[in-house]
């Protein structure tokens, strides 16, 4: 086994297809979800917690780790994987959308981003050889560029002038990557251009000249409707290579992981699974369910009686709906594996299909389930 | 193996010992300590985590599981061990330490207590007969008389009004288990009586008189001094039958284990571990630390090398600390789960030195490495 960064596609199906990220800690089945571990943790959940629900790469955010505990820290102590506990692969952003959503004073120039920092109001510098250097700190087997990412709806003027940026900073980033260069560790480009069809073919062929292991598809999922999402996916994707991986931020609902992946996208990072879970909701194979609602008070049933993952079986909805009602720890823990371990479940599923040939039916069985709801056979 | 409640002395090291209770959900080390299951979790940490600890046997709080999700709710569900999914004993409180504490607006009359629920704001009525007939529904392995606990200091006047009223609440929380006999199934009674060692004697003569399967010592840990404890503890035990449980309610910190121990108590609960966990204390064979402090953040070591338990071994101190400075849920699961695993090995620690002989050299050698400190061998 190389420890060299490579993308294998195992089968196509239409637009889709299945494959394998080979990275220094280890392989990644895709289309691939990436649960959210933003302060070093993914909210409440161990690392063999994280394991079982099928994941086998995590997402860690540049931005907060950064500011606390610190880049040189955490590499003086090992490295990110180290420090949490993580062996597998680790995807880490670049800090720019972080920067750009979380942090209420920041000045953006040529050069990178300065923003006064949440946890001690000092003002920080984030430039594209710094998210670099940081995420090289980190060990991040997958390291991204800096970009501006901008919210939607826009102007078109304002959406060209970031891809603009993202593309000057895609080169820098290269370049000081480059310079830290580490026997199979990644570098992905990220293409924006907002909701604009042309920017985006611009960008995305702009960052192919620059040459990537793989390519981001930045600044959706920012207030846009899924339709103008996935057409932004589906022309994006057609000026990316077919020998890379592909990897939309940032998304999203089960329905949008369903749309993407058989558009070509290869790799997922949300904390909607995760946010959500905390505050009372659970994805399963009946569609979303609302544990807070009084109706789940008596009942006994299990969430999914047929989800591999145990604690989507053994649990009652009456226990859930307490815990939930309760506030407590326990049912953001349990709601919050049990999300999980239903998108890595929606991945295999979708890796299968893919495999066989039958995606389209995957999909529409799914959204079947979904639609007849959590009324499950007793 | 019989289903009746029973309790096995199994060796003495004087006026400790160790043991064994039967239950009808299985059979419990003593001396034991239980992990409090306040609103049917321990806060943060599976059953299967708790279980993993160590622990044998839970404790659940009637006032909480009364008000939500509702006694006869679980009761429909299978009863607590089902609805918690907890196969091990359950002890429960009788909910009536709870009522003194937590609720606002209360009347105390020689038939029970009436009080203003703090979910509903319903009043609410607890006799000795209800307290018996929520912890039946519960199906809780030892069940709890309802008692009056009064903080201390107090009037010798008052002590001994509570613990009359206690004494008549014995009898007929006595009376309405035996209408809901369940073969094996144990009741325990309370001892009341403040800080004065006559009440105190006055109390558990009248109370074995009127039979238990077990006795609790009650209105401890209630602001008074550790020797004052120790003291009332000393002459309490004397005026209890050496062939049944005695279980010190509501205690402690690790050294008050030893010593309560070694006074002859067989059984514990408290929320220190967890809540203190919580709040980014860990207890640990260096002593308590606190996982806030500075000192911790670039240290790689683990809380406790030699703990049977990994997580008390996997995480670095480093870690420990970001995740207590973030204030990330998992830091409060991993030092919750570490506590309970600390509070475990000293249990079982102390089983062995009493199965040895060896008591007094267990409780120095333990004491000696708290005074020690963490500066642990590398």
């Amino acid at each position: 086994m190389s420890d060299a960064f490579s993308f294998t596609v195992k089968a196509t199906d239409g637009a889709a297809r299945c494959g394998e990220l080979a990275t220094p800690h280890g392989r990644v089945q895709t289309p691939a979800f990436m649960p959210v571990g933003t302060q070093a943790t993914v909210k409440g959940l161990t690392p063999a917690d994280v394991r079982a629900t099928g994941a086998e790469i995590l997402l860690g955010n540049t931005y907060h780790l950064m500011l606390r505990p610190g880049a040189e820290r955490i590499s003086g102590l090992g490295g990110l994987h180290a420090f949490m506990q993580w062996p597998l692969p680790i995807l880490t952003d670049s800090g720019g959308f972080q920067v750009m959503s979380l942090s209420a004073l920041r000045r953006l120039e040529e050069k990178g981003v300065t923003f006064r920092s949440h946890v001690d109001g000092t003002m920080v510098e984030l430039t594209p050889e710094r998210a670099v250097e940081i995420q090289v700190l980190l060990g991040a087997d997958i390291s991204m560029q800096l970009d501006e990412c901008i919210g939607l709806p826009a102007k078109r003027e304002e959406i060209e002038r970031a891809m603009q940026l993202s593309l000057r900073w895609a080169e820098r980033s290269k370049r000081a990557f480059e310079t830290k260069l580490r026997q199979g560790y990644a570098l992905f480009g990220i293409v924006q251009g907002g909701d604009d069809a042309a920017l985006r073919r611009q960008s995305a062929t702009a960052l192919v000249d620059i040459g990537f292991d793989g390519y981001a598809i930045g600044g959706l999922a920012v207030g846009e409707p899924q339709d103008v999402m996935l057409k932004v996916v589906t022309g994006t994707v057609e000026a990316l290579p077919a020998d890379h991986p592909r990897y939309l931020m940032g998304v999203g609902t089960p329905d949008d992981l369903l749309q993407a992946v058989s558009r070509g996208i290869d790799m997922f990072d949300c904390v909607l699974p995760t946010r959500n879970g905390r505050h009372g909701t659970a994805f399963t194979r009946y569609g979303a369910i609302n544990l807070a609602n009084a109706r789940h008070a008596d009942d006994p049933r299990p969430l999914d009686e047929q989800n591999a993952h145990p604690t989507a079986r053994i649990y009652s909805r009456a226990y859930l709906n307490h815990l939930t009602k309760t506030n407590e720890m326990l049912g953001q823990v349990l709601l919050s594996t049990i999300n999980l371990a239903y998108y890595q479940e929606l991945m295999a599923g979708l890796r299968a299909a893919i495999e066989k040939g039958a995606l389209v039916d995957f999909v529409a069985a799914t959204k079947e389930g979904w639609a007849r709801g959590d009324i499950q056979p007793r």
